[in-house]
């Protein structure tokens, strides 16, 4: 069985053909800008695919979108793509693949699902993070991703770490992702007298030895830490892979990270978590939407 | 069907009878002060059940225990009850109930399950919420309770709400349980000048219209809004449900709660949210132990 395979991000569009272990048949990449609109820009990183794999091999769609998005409805709203608000995804991909069933859930909910079914030992409960321009997550549970009453669920960048810290977009206060995106982390330390462009020159920075670098990767760790463990105390959580942008500076926030973990952990439940980088990198996202509709075996037995 | 249901508190033991549809045949409460041993007094009041329900009509057993517990180890170590360290629960009911299946969970997700069969209009998603000398928690998804690998799942009240709070005697620092718990609330308010005894002389002091007593149950609702708030992002809940001893205070703590709820909600799908008190009270817990392994209606849909 093959499934397409398809990744809506906020600033490029990747689709795959992918096989039923995980093999990747044909894979494209098209940046969103240069468009002249999203749709167009979709079709044509599909086409790639379907002209290159037989379309009768391909028996099932599974597509990961940015966020918000409403399950029901099958639509999206990605906050990078202002032409987009509650767009009908799942029918313009059955419009556009006719007679093949179409499921979508969260970018980094298909990145959680990528990670367990071909990056880990498959851990009964497991967290996925995407750290980068924001911070995004997905719950596995005995194999099976869960994804919630609207498709929401696994907002790890939306969770208040610290009540007196930034004031988030979302409306709320001291939000993971106002202290460990990559423009959190820029922002913070610009405000403090840093001079860099960006993330990368940050996370150079502090890998050089800059205090100020250094800081700036201490507080998102410790604010990932806090958001980490809480969502291990209330899932009963076995694993943490993280991949993105920020988690690509690997030991500069892999060292502090772990150390704030073991530091907080409170109940001894929590210090069996396994917190580690991503083994698959950005095709993480494209397996687990092509996990949704592919007979993955899932662990079966029940965290119930 | 009929099943006995237990529930093991820090203080007492409470059993019942109950029928498939939530009846109540027979209800026993005593109090484990006086008792020589637990597991004396547990048979006592278990006996008081039995005596009163014809043996051969209880055809299994949901037990509810304070934590922490070991799923799959079936042992108990409440903190409150000190001559039970890795208690073999599980195995003691069976041998006091040969032939009868025995099915345990946590308190606060038995309190969430009752509610959930007995007391609402059945959420797909729902956190139920203990807050009284600490504060526990318990989610139910789709009709069945998520209780995690280990069955620690929903420890809502060793979560960090605030970095900068107080410690925890889990080890953490600044966990929901140190702003809301009865003890939490009163150790404040007594440290800023307070005179008063307990938690219920401080709720009726903050409904006489103390100045002193209203800031603590302020501080209170705002931990318990960031610590739902979180449970709601990252579960896509519908739906809270809180009983206990401060829950009790009734509109003192839960005018505050809802409008720290309705103030900090960031994104859209966390608006749906509705935070009520408890419907059923005490029975809750019961009645969710029964509910362990009575054939209680799921939803059957799947929230993943």
């Amino acid at each position: 069985m093959t499934a397409l395979a398809v990744d809506v991000g906020g600033t490029k569009f990747a689709a795959a053909a992918v096989g039923a272990d995980g093999e990747m048949l044909a894979r494209c990449e098209l940046p969103l800008r240069g468009a002249s609109c999203p749709e167009d820009r979709l079709s044509e990183v599909i086409a790639e695919i379907t002209g290159r794999v037989p379309a009768g091999r391909i028996e099932a769609v599974g597509v990961g979108s940015a966020g918000p998005l409403d399950l029901q409805a099958g639509t999206v709203s990605p906050v990078n793509i202002p032409g987009w608000r509650d767009f009908p995804l799942v029918g313009f991909l059955e419009r556009l693949l006719p007679g093949r069933p179409v499921r979508l859930a969260g970018d980094a909910q298909c990145m959680a699902l990528g990670e367990w079914w071909r990056g880990t030992a498959r851990p009964r409960t497991m967290l996925g993070m995407v750290v980068s321009t924001g911070v995004g997550g997905g719950l596995v549970l005995d194999g099976t991703p869960y994804l919630g009453p609207t498709g929401n669920a696994g907002h790890i960048g939306h969770i208040t770490v610290d009540p007196h810290g930034p004031a988030c977009a979302c409306g709320a206060t001291g939000c993971t992702e106002t202290f460990a995106s990559g423009p959190g982390m820029v922002g913070w330390a610009r405000d403090n007298g840093w001079t860099g462009e960006d993330a990368e020159a940050l996370a150079a920075a502090a890998a050089g030895g800059d205090p100020l670098a250094r800081r700036a990767f201490q507080r998102a760790a410790d604010a990932l830490a806090t958001a980490i463990l809480t969502t291990a105390a209330l899932f009963d959580l076995d694993h943490v892979v993280i991949g993105g942008g920020v988690a690509a500076a690997g030991p500069i926030l892999f060292d502090p990270l772990r150390q704030a973990v073991a530091r907080d952990a409170g109940l001894g439940y929590l210090r069996r978590l396994r917190v580690e980088p991503t083994r698959l990198g950005r095709d993480a996202g494209l397996l687990g939407a092509a996990a949704l509709v592919l007979p993955v075996p899932a662990r079966r037995a029940s965290c119930t």
